[in-house]
């Protein structure tokens, strides 16, 4: 399969044409981005890990029924996907207190949220993505009440296989973010799940995986994408 | 009806025992407190006004079905109201970008919302009174999703009385603030409806009236409020 025109250059990843128009190419680069694009780095071996991970992830939640854009990997850092119409809304789920959360509200770094909540964010580096609620998502023109129903639904089924995904791994499913995009009236999981948008932690040492090390200055992040990879993806 | 003791001292308002234990009796002070409390000053009058305000949109708004606190005016600066266990969110309804909106989202000042906005907000001055959803609001113990529901079907309701009262008098009511209780498993309207928590602007002139002019050094606090009231209560 050949790579078509770039189409679209993103933080994390290339959107190239494909050659049937209902769907694109993504390529996952190896620059890591955070904190609202202000800080960044690159990662030899990332972009791999990453498309291995969302292959992985968005093969397993269609075997649970959930609609992806997914349709096959096609390379070591790109896979095949429907061309959708993304909703410009980072949609995050939580089931333990971190990050701006446990900042914006002054909660205990590490608490077990009693509900999973869940959270949308403009996709707007320079508001550093706010959060938004669905009334401002439907006033600005982002999704109908209608869509919101759906996606929230959808992220919290979503939440519930992954993270008892994870627990059989010995590992906590902290946050992870999720894009939604439509196509003909349904609407589909769209962009990634990977080590770069989820928070994933040990259950028993309470390491930490990902992105947040590199956000946090803790060291070793690649090795902790391949740590990952090993025992998630075996 | 005599003042029992005093139960608690908000920023605007006393609030006493009554005589009867199922209901309390609100003070309303002469103190204006803007920008999370952190600007503070006393309009000697403006409780007298607020004392009216609120008792004349209760009434309205109990005409239109809408249950609210209000018992009766007791004297100048006092109304009795109904002892609700308060659910500790602001709810802010918007009908034009203004304030925090605006700087959030970086949206043009005075632009006419195409949807009404319904925001919730923590009542916590050292948090700013930070933004919150119905997912925060479950999962930290606040709100339950059906009161949620409800508590915004009575706020869209309320605006749209309230916009178009204000729309008969050339006034545009831009955005205000609400909070609710709850006595037996019903909600009801309670706090205050007064130019320290809508914003109004005169349709024609765009003139400001109530705590904007101070949060905002505009000048001319406390006649803004006698204009309002010559204007909206007759």
């Amino acid at each position: 399969l050949k790579k078509g025109k770039l189409l679209k250059e993103g933080k994390a990843k290339k959107v190239f044409a494909a050659p049937d128009p209902e769907q694109v190419i993504l390529e996952f680069k190896d620059d890591l981005s955070v904190s609202h694009g202000t800080k960044k780095k690159k990662f030899k071996g990332k972009g791999k890990i990453n498309n291995e991970f969302s292959a992985y992830f968005f093969r397993y939640l269609e075997n649970y029924q959930i609609p992806t854009h997914f349709v096959e990997k096609i390379d070591d850092q790109s896979m095949l996907v429907t061309n959708l119409e993304i909703i410009p809304i980072r949609v995050m789920v939580r089931n333990i207190a971190t990050g701006s959360l446990k900042r914006r509200y002054d909660i205990e770094e590490g608490k077990v949220l009693e509900y999973p909540v869940i959270e949308h964010y403009l996709k707007n580096d320079k508001l550093e993505d706010a959060l938004v609620n669905e009334y401002h998502c439907f006033a600005f023109g982002l999704s109908t009440p209608e869509e919101m129903r759906v996606i929230n639904r959808m992220a919290s089924k979503v939440n519930a296989i992954l993270r008892s995904f994870f627990e059989r791994r010995g590992l906590l499913l902290v946050d992870f973010q999720l894009e939604f995009g439509k196509k003909q009236g349904s609407l589909f999981v769209a962009d990634e799940i990977t080590p770069d948008t989820c928070r994933i932690w040990d259950r028993k040492s309470g390491k930490k995986f990902g992105a947040d090390r590199f956000r946090n200055e803790m060291g070793n992040v690649l090795d902790s994408y391949k740590t990952m990879a090993e025992r998630v993806l075996g």
